[in-house]
């Protein structure tokens, strides 16, 4: 049963834990630093030869979506509800992905922080008692999100240096009962929406970093924890111009120093050298990717045992964008532990 | 604390309250045969004056949650969580909407089906004694809606006759821990997404009403109850021709007649016969605004005791759609009851 500490924040008393978790991605993400976390690397973006690049965005999710419950040794009947959500209008990323499954579905929004906000209500609802085991997902893909919010890449426009590279990707976790040496979600915390005006969409970073230190201050006091009380706080995905300016935002608004232990998942899938993404990756499907790969691992080793996961999304539309409003930005948060 | 029954549906033992609830309408709306029901009936579509439909959407929404707070004599700071969402790319009917309030929010796509998510999601938060109090909202406007799915209205484009008219209307429940003689829930049902494989986006209520029908057929057997057992059984929103089908469905593949207490939002909010609504009425805030005046106001003065109120959504996307794609649909239902 959770109980309600601070202003915002659920501790979850019996700790639901992650019992199978995969990632999928693209080709460049295949080629990436954490290359090898991964469960399959596609060999082209289409994924098997999609007739879409929308319908390639589902086809991944569907596979994260399978291989997570294969991997906690359960089956689609075993799952009370799937939460999910993507950047495509209506979510059709995750609508035509999953939708041959016949699992209850509760349909999320929160941009580039659905990975932390569907594990964050699938927590919720196991530790709640409703449900036994629920799946947590989400999705993105480069092609398609570029041409829903940018230009068609065969428009060939040159990318800003602040832009950040939408991750080919999905990631999936399948969230059951407490269960012991096993990631658990011991806290939740759903953010509230900022604006600090920006309206460039090609500089997401900046519109999400305020999310991301009202949300991770927010957890601290309420928490009454330190930046080293964590192995990682890990902010999914603001990019390099994001990174920088949360580390800014929390020093000047609230004395808090998390340079020692924050990273980010859009700076850990790529090689930041040596591909070219700009400042970094983004969507949803990057900070889903990297937590059920590479984070998931070093949590199950031992390396990490406290890690606090902070999925940040910008609410950019088109529509408000073009009409001249601003892109607000939202942050939720999980944390993660593996102590008993 | 909350016991899943049979397959899908979920009891809330500690049964929540809507202890506040609004619904405000345009012009149109405001002409129908439950005009008295509602808190603020708009004298223009614009929403006093809003420079963009999309904007007087949001200012739509904003007035809703603000009077059902308000309702609850509640304000801002007591929200726990605001659970919301919209037919908008992006859902930025609800963002701005609601951005100002300071209110952690929960994004949620559910298309037509969002009243019942998010009344559905708020109340499992609250008996899982996470919150104590929560709103759940949505809102839609025919002009956004028509621009972004079909033809803007300035295109003059002729309907069809199982088109239906997208209300310009939102809706609102604050939801707290149980209170006698307020309208409650008492149980929840996440739907499956269903396709009868429709494309044809003027005819939303053949989309989704196979959905309501196995939403429904679930919760009769999850539950052990006949229609009978019901005050009314509501969906929203089906029109006419969902309608109609929903009720041949349901005796041809389960043998179960709801005629005798079914009744749609879709045809509660207009006047068939004398406003020219071809199908009847649809958007998110069609339903939201039906239950969060007429349906309230009939289980607080005792004429309605058992209220199962299904949310149908047909998870419709032009991306998708021009790619040939089916439209699929998606009930959710919340069980509300007055009995102690």
């Amino acid at each position: 049963m959770a109980e309600k500490i601070g202003k915002q924040t659920y501790l979850l008393k019996s700790k639901p834990s992650i019992c199978g978790y995969s990632a999928v991605v693209g080709k460049t993400e295949g080629e990436g630093p954490i290359a090898e976390d991964f469960d399959y690397i596609f060999s082209d973006d289409t994924i098997n030869g999609s007739a879409s690049f929308e319908k390639a965005e589902s086809a991944l999710q569907r596979e994260a979506v399978t291989r997570a419950i294969a991997k906690a040794n359960a089956c689609t009947d075993d799952v009370d509800i799937i939460m999910g959500g993507d950047l495509l209008n209506q979510c059709i990323g995750t609508t035509f992905g999953i939708k041959e499954m016949n699992i209850p579905f509760l349909g999320l929004y929160g941009a580039c922080s659905t990975m932390a906000l569907s594990l964050g209500i699938a927590s919720t609802f196991v530790d709640s008692g409703a449900c036994s085991n629920t799946v947590a997902t989400t999705s993105s893909h480069f092609a398609s999100a570029e041409r829903q919010f940018r230009m068609p890449l065969e428009y060939g426009g040159q990318r800003t240096p602040t832009a950040q590279r939408t991750a080919t990707a999905a990631g999936a976790c399948y969230v059951s009962s407490h269960k012991k040496n096993t990631p658990s979600i011991s806290a939740v915390i759903f953010g509230k929406i900022t604006d600090l005006n920006i309206k460039d969409p090609n500089n997401m970073g900046a519109a999400m970093a305020p999310a991301a230190a009202d949300t991770i201050a927010q957890f601290l006091k309420d928490t009454g924890t330190r930046p080293s009380d964590y192995d990682l706080i890990l902010t999914g995905d603001l990019g390099k111009v994001g990174k920088d300016l949360l580390i800014e935002l929390l020093m000047k608004d609230e004395n808090i120093d998390i340079s020692a232990v924050h990273n980010d998942c859009g700076l850990m899938i790529y090689d930041m050298e040596n591909q070219d993404v700009h400042a970094g990756g983004s969507g949803c499907g990057c900070s889903a990717a990297v937590l059920n790969s590479n984070i998931m691992k070093r949590m199950l080793s031992g390396e990490l045992k406290k890690v606090f996961f902070v999925g940040t999304g910008a609410l950019l539309s088109l529509t408000s964008n073009l009409q001249g409003e601003s892109i607000p930005g939202i942050a939720h948060g999980v944390l993660i532990t593996t102590e008993e």
